[in-house]
């Protein structure tokens, strides 16, 4: 009998693909690669419905740590936010999740994949991207594009099959990782709704701000008050303290790979946090062109990534390029956390090029004199100078 | 005697360099180009001041719609943001103060113009810069940066010539224009302090949220609420609305043109909100490398214009090629202002391309189908997938 | 009876389809967009197989003049050269055969497009691309890509249906257009080999070098020698003039837009002269930054160009921003031909920046002095100098 | 008595620094810093004139081969071509020049540096950009920049100093280092005049074409013909075997560090011959997007290596992307020397992504089917569709 992984998570769509699968002859392996969104009770849940469900063998695959090193850490690194908004909260690990599941497909000898993916998303290119460039030889099977079934249908084929949960729909399609959750709905399929306070996973329970101590060392964040674990552990607890504020909802439109415009709600405190702290850290320890640069290639690198172009041997080398800027990115930023919002205050760091030593800005200048000034003014002008008196400009 | 233009704002500086002036034998010319930071009371004090201390002739020159008309519409077509922070609130109002104190130099055929920067700071590259490309046979003076003199010898000096104003030093030091106010204090000198709350001119007034719809035609603000007003008083109306909610604070952390890292509070409630509400409506109206192309080159307008280039000639290019941007950015979006941050809400367009006839992101592809889809992906990956086998690529 | 367009070359490929289309119940109507590569005596020939092979109405579409004004025009402004070899002889002129064939195809209420283009190459993006984009309800047929036949194959098909044509298979496939002429044959299909001399359309003629004086005007193509005519006429006088000397051979190696890389060979003598001639004079016309930004923004036209992602508005503003650019671009380049190469001398222009009254280069400051220099140098290299001192580095 | 180190070539400007220095009371250490320009007769002629001129101390240092290792090399990873004309032939040696000789000044104690660079050239800045990052504390003295003497004015001083050297000077100025001679006279003080051919050091020897076999692994020129010897070696070799055929000759426009325009000729074979191999196989093994960014980091590399900002710190971080580049940057490359020219005949390479195991471009899909390339192209072109039909376009 031919072996099918398929990607599973105990939803309605991939609970239809496994016994569909199984109706069909295969047998399915089904896998769930967690990249920090599920709790132990619901790893458990799923694995329990995996095998009502008919599933050969059931495995929950944890990833995130391995994500946070080969992923996040260049998000950050970066400074990623797409379109200057989103973190990349599902693509980056949709990315990872179609790595793991094809390195266990290989690893079992599987014929083919499944997933659960429409044809109207990014999720597909994404999935289908990575299986085919590691191992083309693997037949990808997607029954819900494929069929192009209503909810309703779904259903009714489950209830013909034995399966008689109950699937009512939640009001909003909840996605969870490490780096963030994205929220969809019936206002994200217009252009001009937002949101409800309600459908975003977090609520307001402080008010009162909070001073935040984010240490840096070569770009990644290694304490949180003082206090040191690992950046991935990192992560979450700062996601846990600024969930209190709800801090970090917005709304991402953009492009998608398959020519459409997209829009997707996502809350993303930590990833916000962060990237703006280590960019202001960023812009007092790196040159004026070190920081062009990355912002150059840390945005191309989060637009293949959200694309699943992941595999693309340039992102290797942006990786390297990213990491070889962040040796002096070292230092503590101070951030206040606020009802919805949250500010910076300020860096403390041994690379700070901001030295009084040399010079205040708009009031001392130590290491030049008034006349070196007006030099470097005069030939800093020449050009403009020369191109003004040749086509004889008039300015107004 | 010789007739020297001297750029003046009434404040210690400026008047220390008025009477040094006329010690030396000019014949001062005393003008205040207002961008939008000063009121009717303030000129007329300022020009008394001007009179009493010996200007030949005060003048009071505003260009607030030629400001708007020639520089920020410019900075919102290409949703300028310094470092993706400042929104260029003195540096581009420095640019243009330049380009109007020279044009009135020749015009009353002065043989210098004096300036009463330091050698430590923006504002001296960006004055002189202008000065010497529109005209390189007009002599620039600049006391304060060539005697390096601190605040108490300036008082003495003022005091010994007669005049004896009280030049209490306020503890911030503030500049204001339509584009936004900077605030400069002893915590922006360090790299870890924030400014306090009382050093921001606006002071949190409201708490309940207030929803304002801004309408864009071709890339410009022409409506508030339905109200049409030119795009310059739309951004007064808008900051004042966005005041009452302390709306707009932050610090700007940057390379200085000589080299040294900068500091600088600023409060910029309208800016920040324009810019991000019209960056929002260019997601759902432009297409993916319209928008990357507008970054690439809205950045770099805000760079050179930071830092005094504004007449090399790559700058006419780029307005150009920003203005043929905004064609199609029309329509109204929904901003809700709340106690010191505000949301976007979401816009409407006629040239909105997230248009349900072709698909729904995630949901329905009504234009192509899941074999389209597949075949897509298959060639999209090609080039990695020849990639991965000819170099036996082992991702892990 | 549905009526067809059909670009029709009169090969062997396109030549089938018509026979092909009648067969199966279509009104076939054929044109050729003539974008200089045929002369009036192939152009009659065309026509008369046309009607011998049962084309209902056979068009000659001579789109020259328009073809400059709309792309080479561009094409020169932004020095493109894909890969920095290939002037894009046939990209360009394939989105300008579509553009026509289905202008042609709505004023003809045809409800069908034909080519005759094999599903491996890039012809086949560029054709359908523009028709969906202007016709999507019109729909494409391509009997080469969907039946993959055999060149046999396809002659016995004719046979069969009485056409008797001698189909003797050149060694070298040519494609020729007024922006170059490419070459495949067996040597293209591999890596290592070169074209043979006697592949390129043009042998060598003449020995002696001979001088040529270009004349641009806002960056157009004025005059030869002297000599004014359309711009469009000039390219091919030049054409003529240099192919005597064998210019403008070289082989194109470029990823495709299937992801597979390619590799042709080309003759584009008069493209490669004024490129270079054109692209000397801006650097004595155009501001460093101007010259940065067209170089940019031309590669990238010419990149979308090539994958025929012509009607991408972002190609609208680019073009925009380009002629903007060109308007100090006037003057005459001296070029000197000689067998296989040639050298450009120099050029004589009014908006020349390369101005002595400023100053030699290396030899004479006119417009600063020594201190000058110092002080320029001195504040130029404080951000590295701080750079260095606070990270203690040490280089070597 | 102080100290000062002397960048000593031999030539009369430098020796009117000598002589100079020594009368105004230093001891004068000469150090003249071979790049690949001197021969061991003209290093033997120089250190004689050192001591005769009363040189304390001649220093020759031979640097070639760590000039390749830091600098070379990722000039050829990066295609460096300024202006996609000059390898940088002098600018990047002098960068090395000055970092020799600061290191050497610190290492004797010494309290000064003195070159004899003008005030109106780019070299001043590379030299004293690194001195002063590196050793601030150090003075430069500059005799011929401050004193702005003529060419007759130094050789009366010599001659009243007892130094009766014959200077006559040379009908062009030449400047010979490993990749490349620079050629400056009074044509290049024009912009319309070409140099004469007897300028170019290297004139025509041999008619016949010559195949020459060049061999790269990670990028670097590991051996020619077979022979294998170290990449400078290699790059030594090829210079001689090309300037047989008198290849490599152009002239370099640009715009330098101190705004004025500049313009140089040189000759340059075996860097050009090299760059342009090595481009090509790069085509053959790197992804579409692995070249578009090293296009753009290695041009932005060596703008600011020739404008002197070699110790900018995103220098380091680009070297570092270049090499990561270069992995599979391995295989042979075939080029015929021709006289005044050369061409590519092609490459070989097991990284060869030009497989056709894949497919043949423009003949034969293997990896996919005429469907796969419909479904490709209609979701390619959704963008623009959808674009084109909301804001109605009709392109004509």
């Amino acid at each position: 009998m031919a072996k099918v992984v398929l990607a599973y998570s105990g939803g309605l769509d991939t609970s239809y693909c496994l016994k569909y699968l199984i109706k069909n002859g295969f047998e399915v392996h089904t896998v769930l690669v967690n990249t920090g969104g599920f709790s132990e009770e619901e790893l458990t849940a799923i694995e329990k419905r995996a095998y009502e469900l008919g599933s050969a063998q059931h495995t929950n695959l944890d990833i995130v740590e391995k994500y946070y090193e080969k992923a996040i850490k260049y998000l950050i690194f970066g400074n990623v936010l797409k379109n200057n908004t989103y973190p990349l909260s599902v693509s980056a690990e949709r990315v990872f999740q179609a790595l793991e599941v094809i390195k266990y497909a290989k690893s079992i000898g599987a014929s083919a994949i499944a997933h659960g993916s429409t044809g109207a998303g990014n999720d597909q290119i994404r999935f289908d991207l990575i299986f085919k460039t590691i191992a083309p030889e693997i037949e990808i099977i997607t029954p819900i594009r494929d069929l192009k079934l209503s909810r309703q249908e779904e259903v009714e084929f489950l209830q013909e099959n034995g399966v008689s949960y109950s699937w009512k729909k939640a009001q909003y399609s909840i996605n969870k990782g490490i780096w963030g959750t994205s929220v969809g709905g019936k206002e994200t399929l217009t252009s001009h709704l937002p949101l409800p306070e309600e459908a975003y996973p977090s609520q307001l329970q402080k008010e009162t701000p909070e001073k935040v101590i984010l240490e840096f060392e070569k770009g990644e964040l290694i304490s949180i008050n003082g206090e040191k674990k690992s950046p991935a552990q990192n992560i979450i607890t700062l996601e846990n303290m600024a969930n209190a504020f709800a801090i970090g909802r917005d709304i991402h439109v953009g492009d998608t790979i398959i020519g459409i415009k997209g829009r997707v709600g996502f809350e993303a405190a930590a990833p916000l946090i962060i990237i703006k702290a280590h960019h202001l850290l960023e812009k007092h320890v790196l040159s004026k062109w070190q920081q062009y640069w990355k912002e150059q290639l840390g945005n191309w690198y989060g637009m293949l990534f959200h694309e699943g172009q992941f595999l693309d041997p340039v992102m290797r080398n942006i990786e390297t390029f990213l990491t070889d800027t962040q040796a002096t990115v070292n230092g503590k930023v101070t951030v206040t956390l606020k009802p919805y919002h949250f500010s910076l205050e300020g860096i403390e760091s041994e690379n700070d090029l901001m030295n009084t030593q040399f010079g205040q800005y708009g009031e001392m200048n130590n290491a030049w004199t008034a006349d070196d000034a007006k030099g470097f003014i005069k030939i800093l002008g020449n050009a403009q100078m020369i191109y003004s008196q040749v086509n004889e400009l008039n300015y107004d």
